[in-house]
């Protein structure tokens, strides 16, 4: 590999000067520089990183943490900050952190210590009081999940609001004279109070009632918690925190021969792209985790490039984007 | 932020010394180069990745370059690339590239303008050659997909054997007395030929048929080119090459009340989480994504790691993970 030294011998010149002449210093005669630059050059060394963290420069990489890239929400999620970032030249660094907020930590310092651009964050605690300390000084943080206890320049917040969501999915069931729901909610998030006062919200406007169950983000879970949930409740409804979870509820009631929706009306959360492999397709709520994604990281990039000019999308556009809106399939209306 | 000129301030040195320890030169006087590493401490000069740049190191990631993330197979192969990867505390670079040879050259040079420490890749193409001048010649680079027109030491393949997958899916079902298959490959995979050449070697052992059709990896596609397809074959059993064409398959079957495995059986590829979620659920040859990820990650730290000592997997035990197993689920077998 090229070292600094061999740059030095070829240009004829000290260490020092080689890295004057790649920290920018004008301390360095134009002859030397421009001999120092022909060798970099011609040794093929490794300058554009480099030179740019020599210059203390951000490099061009944004952190990109979720919490588990094998639920479909956040894969979608990913390719929507993906096909945004990367016609703007931005890599991503990626991490899984399964929601624990030591890995998160971990993450973020990380980040610190290599200069990115920015991250973009999703986790479900009700505080994020934990993360304070972890997060950059010099760059901008967009969180896409709501999360109280932080609050600085460079930290921001775009993301759908639960409770509308919560809402609007209940909203539809009740409308269609169900009485009865069961919310399954995700044993993972940590957040769930809004999602709770949207249905709250929905119940009490139109008399209906509800109760709640918590499996974890798979079929197989899913499908053992509402087994138990059904036998006990009888709802005539059921929203599920995400379309997997949907997915377990639809194949148990296939098995016992429930008809859906003609017993039952079921919706999703994130309309990913299961709900349109199902029988019947999942009625299932957006914003998708690809409309979160592309959403989240034009909002960033509004505060990495704001030096530049470049205006990418107003926050209004990017929060209309986010709206909740129930896409209606066959599982939830007959 | 801080800068290099800051950190030599506070140290009372030149700006060249402040690099010369930093690039771990010995013409440093002891008392210096304590100043100087108090001063990084003191100011919070980002000292671990430039420091490791300024020495020319690699820093602490691999590039991940994959297809398409919202497609399940990959998405669980990047789980299982950063569940290896993330104990050993290797950042991860992520890139889709929509199997594009251009996107793909692309992300293969950025890395080796940033000298990472490898990079798993995987690609479609018939032939590598295009990519032969992207390729970092100071890290490895493991291809986790076959194709030929790359040799050097530092390029690596470990891949499951399409023929043999496509081979145990067709035995399976030509076992179970099917007689004239279906194909359903990927207008994506550009190397189908090994997987045709995989069915053909089972239809020629056991006296059956097959045809081929082509679809997009998207569940619309697959089952509008499926019910073309299923008009002029009357096929009685079915491989897609992925799960999600499986469930565009099912779906169209289900619509059009054709009893699966009772009038045709279907076999999925790549066992993803998708195929227990289907109704009935999906038969499918392994090995799946997170293995290939998982196994993909082992082969690379090996070369990684190879001066530390550190010997992690064997490649035999690697490629043994890898071998075809078809996963019966009730799609296939009644």
């Amino acid at each position: 590999m090229v070292t600094l030294k061999d740059v030095a011998k070829r240009a004829g010149v000290s260490i020092a000067t080689v890295s004057r002449v790649m920290s920018n210093s004008d301390a360095v005669a134009d002859k030397s520089r421009q001999r120092v630059l022909e060798a970099i050059e011609e040794l093929g060394y490794y300058s554009n990183e480099l030179a740019r963290g020599l210059r203390q420069e951000k490099i061009n990489a944004v952190a990109v943490i979720l919490p588990d890239i094998s639920n479909p929400f956040f894969a979608d999620m990913l390719r929507g900050i993906d096909d945004v970032l990367s016609t703007c030249n931005y890599f991503i660094l990626f991490n899984n952190t399964d929601n624990n907020i030591k890995v998160e930590k971990k993450c973020l310092e990380n980040m610190r210590s290599m200069a990115l651009s920015g991250a973009l964050v999703y986790c479900c605690h009700k505080s994020l009081d934990g993360l304070a300390d972890s997060l950059p000084a010099n760059s901008d943080t967009v969180f896409l999940s709501e999360g109280g206890g932080l609050n600085a320049d460079n930290i921001h917040f775009l993301s759908f609001s639960r409770k509308e969501t919560a809402y609007a999915a209940a909203r539809h069931l009740y409308d269609l004279k169900r009485q009865k729901l069961l919310l399954l909610l995700s044993s993972f998030q940590q957040n769930d109070s809004d999602f709770i006062d949207g249905i709250k919200k929905a119940a009490e406007e139109t008399g209906g009632s509800y109760c709640t169950a918590y499996s974890s983000v798979n079929e197989k879970d899913a499908s053992r918690v509402f087994s138990c949930a059904y036998s006990d409740e009888h709802p005539d409804g059921v929203i599920t925190e995400s379309d997997i979870q949907a997915m377990g509820v639809l194949s148990w009631l296939h098995t016992n021969e429930i008809n859906v929706p003609g017993d039952i009306s079921i919706v999703g959360l994130g309309n990913s792209s299961l709900a349109q492999c199902t029988q019947p397709r999942l009625t299932s709520a957006a914003p998708s985790g690809y409309q979160i994604g592309m959403a989240g990281a034009n909002y960033l990039l509004n505060f990495i490039q704001k030096d530049s000019g470049n205006f990418l999308r107003d926050t209004k556009t990017l929060e209309q984007m986010l709206l909740p809106n129930i896409i209606v399939r066959g599982s939830s209306k007959w």
